[in-house]
């Protein structure tokens, strides 16, 4: 049995883990800490959730016997938790973006703090198990990654090689939950409901941490475009994806080819011919990807969905944590969450 | 007093449109047809349309009174009625796709019949008021624009002697009542609510429409790809436009100005500063434009949001025929439709 | 031309009354205040308002121009402003539940103040139009009835005498728009969309008012029951009404004309057979009324649904005010709000 | 293992049990039929499902290796197939209404068919666990209930006996998908989303069918209406009942006392005291219970909440087919489904 702390459990993605957690057949849970809610039961403030446990305050003392702590603060609020943690020894899952830029000089522009931890940063594993799953295994502290990027970053990671993209256009749609359980106007239902817009449409944080994951892997560089948009829909990300290859137009079969390829035996990502839509990956830890070849256009469209909660946040959290103790991957994961 | 018909009153357009010409100050209703509905009341089949009136068989030889009709039925079955009315001398609007290709030889590709009459399409007016005014108002027969062309074409016409672009992306999102009225796996509640995916994501008839329209104004060739997107939502149409300009970039402000001036003086076409969402244009003629520069990316980045059955459809109808009888063009618009 | 003023005008009931009053062609807008967005434009704290103008703060000493002042505080805090205002001799609609109640004794139970003002209690006159209509020609000061009471009271009083009910059950369902602006754990939209259920499901403060107005025209008294229920829609009331009645079962077509008779000739409350749902009145100021005889089960079953917003609160003021100052009654209310 | 099949797979019913039946620790999924799918894959008729298998026409020959039959067949359609199956030998668990009401003459008036198999419908046991645990156990043929009466009578029976009920009004609110998968008018996202409406308002045929428990258990006869509306929302039951007691008015804590007595230990039913709301069992099989006396009115309230396809049919079903094979109540209801 592994123990388990969450910090900063009454979020959403902290609730969702919790779930996950507890459904967990390996996995005994430690310490569930909040600040506004220390004191109060888990089902008393998400009647949804049949576990049993309270919450308590933030005390790094008290984790000594948790083998694993998942950080759920809101960015750069989680580095100084996930630091002390990690100089106790603890390994850390971190769900903000705290430790998923690899250049310290970055977090002053985009995240609005000078990073004071470069040592950690260095360590840090970025945590999407399919493309980095042996750093996962053996890493003391994984930047789980962003809910827009993860659903990118699998549909274009294997073709930027063979596709060489010179532009690649993210038009991505996400599910309300992604915009926090904070009370303001943006979550208001009457704002919301049959309603639809965009957000930050230059300049939206997920789009750094997109390209240097991309540049990572690609020969050369080129221009990235991210526009979020909030759907009035509870749990999901569709992402509409338009590259353009520096090489002659493949075929539809080959691109397809290249993610099957990619992803064969993957047990969460599932590489489809017909259009894939929110519902079939809600609630799950599965990425479906598909092809579209516009040659009059002369770009690739793909599409990818996940669950922002689950793939896109506290799912993969979880695998992440499956590969670091040796665990089955999907171990947790199986069930809806 | 303009006397009116519609034809096939009894899809989402028709009924929309017998709502805005019952409200119409200057206009009587003649008759409204319908093949499903004939000898039923308005308001039997549309309980929340406060409309006098009965649904009666198509019959050319009984709308001599009418000085314009307005068809609403599907692609390929309007040209014959078109055709049959024009020829009996009205004047005619038609929202279907039957008249707005310019190129005979397109229909058999996109819309699979031959165009029997070439004479008719020659004199078609494609019906963008804010771009053929003058057109309009001297028209016969007015093709009404596609729901996806409207906004599309609104956003990038004042930007395509400018910019001259190379690539223009439009990634749309569309309420579900521009699926029509057709009870279809696709149309059921439990496959539209709470979900998102796309359709038709390459080869959607209404990327060739787009396509003439843009290449009749501009000055060079462009690679185009439109993506729709189907919303859980009711009304309303999105497109985010992403233009590559093969000059310099511009600054915000001059793409701003190039539209503000455009478009000045427009009753129904307003340019923002402010991200709009849907809410602030559904049940409105209105089109509300908005422009993002992504310097780092090297795109435009262009937001357009319609009600897709009022200024996408319906709404434009009317604004047409009051161009056409020299009316104000705003009359039986003010209201919410 | 009547000059109108609204204070508190930037929470929903102000700012659709807003948009009302701004249509109505017989009225200029005075002064709309507000407390938080003093300064701001109407269209930049409501981009889907196209109406001219700016907030200020409440004065009542600028405000002498407005011949009828509309009130949209919260209880408790409308009722010292509504005192100032009729002593400055305004006219004065009173969106709040502060003059509601005839009985002062009632506030402190039910309302937590204790009311200053019994004189203004008994001028006060409860504005239901339909029921009420001479008392409101003369008001000065007009206590604008609340969402839940005016459907179930416009579905009930016609049936009071004949059908002496001895008990009623009032099964209310609710848009979310009913809840407010305020931006609480109840309005996200994570708790709302997707889901149902009941609040303050004993001694709801509604109850006390439907019980208040039924008791004065009935002839003996009888049992309340009243249940509120919030919605994943924005707008609408649908009130399931049972009624036992203490006299022997009517037809269902004796009980359809009780209603008929006393609404006939009303422009906004309809009698219909068909099953009423929310989208027909939704953005109207229409109230539909349809009756079930349940033999087996020995009641009388109503039901009745208005748009919150409109017949429940904004659209019903404009409907007082056009009867204060002798305009039509539906002047500026044909349009949808 | 137990090998079972599932008649009629390719409703919503049938697609939630094919689900959990495939999720199931001891179970082996042998037939799915269908007759407009037969031939097609599970994962291609419903992506969200992730089930390795295909459809097959119906045989009753080709069944002898399941041990159980689930008949997911509309009423009036699944009696033929039961009787085969049983007489085949086979255990049945139907869907279906088709052995739920005890008297063979009330079918002709409620279901318009008179009922071949008077033997058959005096051998059914009314499949609500909770109620008839013994009797589900040792049945050959298991009725399981209306999504419906589920709900309101683990709500209502333990309170027959202690409150003597006089008169009950269950006012019940129902999510889209207990409409079914047909593609009707009715089931058309633009007439469900963002509205509101009753249905069947009077003589609705769950009404027969919780009667008849009702009376099974009551000392004394009661009056008792039902009255269904459709919500905007995919899953979930929530009814409002309303209970006039002959005996003197209980205090709150008596009737929850009454309710958690009876359900101490059960694993799907759960007393609360906070208001429930759908989402609190939307995709479990749990049934939620919630008490508000209203001393004014003279009322017991009762809130019962449970997901329509799950506790109201699928899961249900499951949870019989554990007691009938003597396994764990809950394998295979963990998990959300």
């Amino acid at each position: 049995m592994i123990t388990a702390s969450i910090i900063g459990a009454t979020g959403f993605t902290g609730a969702v883990l919790t779930d996950l957690l507890d459904g967990h057949p390996q996995v005994r849970l430690d310490a569930l800490t909040s600040i506004s809610y220390a004191g109060r039961r888990v089902d008393e403030v998400f009647p949804q959730l049949r576990v049993d446990g309270e919450y308590v305050p933030y005390d790094a003392g008290r984790l000594d016997a948790s083998q694993v702590v998942f950080v759920c603060y809101p960015h750069a609020e989680a580095h100084p938790v996930v630091a002390e943690l990690l100089d106790g020894g603890r390994r850390v899952i971190d769900l903000s973006a705290d430790f998923r830029l690899r250049a310290a000089e970055l977090y002053p522009e985009w995240y609005g703090f000078s990073h004071p931890r470069t040592d950690l940063l260095e360590q840090a594993v970025y945590g999407l198990p399919e493309l980095e799953r042996e750093a996962v295994t053996g890493a003391r502290l994984v930047a789980n990654p962003g809910c827009f990027p993860t659903g990118a970053l699998l549909a274009l990671t294997p073709l930027l090689g063979p596709l060489s993209p010179e532009l690649v256009v993210i038009d991505a749609k996400s599910g309300l939950s992604g915009a926090g359980r904070g009370t303001t106007e943006k979550t208001h239902f009457s704002n919301v409901h049959d309603n639809f817009g965009s957000y930050s449409e230059v300049g939206h944080r997920h789009t750094v941490e997109i390209r240097q994951e991309l540049e990572r892997r690609a020969s050369s560089s080129l221009s990235l475009a991210f526009t979020p948009h909030l759907l009035p829909v509870e749990r999901g990300i569709l992402s509409t994806i338009y590259l353009k290859p520096a090489v002659e137009m493949p075929e539809q079969q080959e691109v397809e080819s290249l993610l099957r390829e990619t992803y064969q035996g993957e047990p969460f990502v599932e590489v489809v011919t017909a259009t894939p839509s929110l519902r079939e990956v809600q609630y799950t830890n599965h990425c479906r990807l598909a092809v579209r070849v516009d040659r009059d256009a002369g770009l690739v469209k793909l599409i990818a969905v996940i669950d922002n909660l689950v793939k896109g946040a506290s799912g993969q959290a979880l695998q992440n944590m499956n590969l670091m103790f040796g665990l089955d991957e999907t171990l947790g994961l199986e069930r809806r969450a």
